[in-house]
């Protein structure tokens, strides 16, 4: 697998707008190929958010890097004043992978 | 859900030895309450790595910090002259989730 996070500072006070501003993406990830989660999280220090997204590989991620659903999804952005500086990008292949057991 | 990550900055030369002793943990996680997933993820920056743990809930990561089956984990420990520095955590709480469809 392979993870893709990329780190925001957010101004004090602006958290609602930030959060919101994600929720109201229209283009969905669900369908993309390779795609298996994503997940935008809050950090416990003030202002900390990743935005988290797994692959069934770093060619997946290329792959959807590339395309016009990428442009899509990133068209919209984010109003001014929210994010301190730029978000800080990280990439990471997955060495080893254990998962629970089905409860179902 | 609820992410807890460990950074760990690993030094020259030390990644597969550093990969093996978690290769060789003998613990497993599959049956902890609460637990979703581990994946030890190594970063595109040398001797960057990530151990990361996916949770339903802040609760239940708490849970086993405190329980006999995490020091038993902990126990077996890193040799020396590995890592560089101590290890950074950061948590997490899920703010959105989105999910592939299942390609079943």
């Amino acid at each position: 697998m392979f993870v893709a996070m990329n780190r925001f500072r957010v101004n004090e006070g602006r958290d609602a707008e930030f959060e919101e501003a994600w929720r109201g993406r229209e283009a969905s990830m669900e369908e993309v190929d390779g795609f298996l989660q994503f997940m935008l999280l809050r950090g416990d220090q003030p202002g900390e958010y990743v935005s988290h997204s797994t692959w069934v590989s770093r060619e997946a991620f290329v792959g959807w890097a590339q395309s016009d659903h990428f442009r899509r999804v990133h068209s919209a952005g984010m109003p001014e004043g929210i994010i301190a500086g730029h978000p800080r990008a990280s990439f990471y292949d997955s060495v080893l992978v254990e998962r629970a057991v089905s409860r179902a």
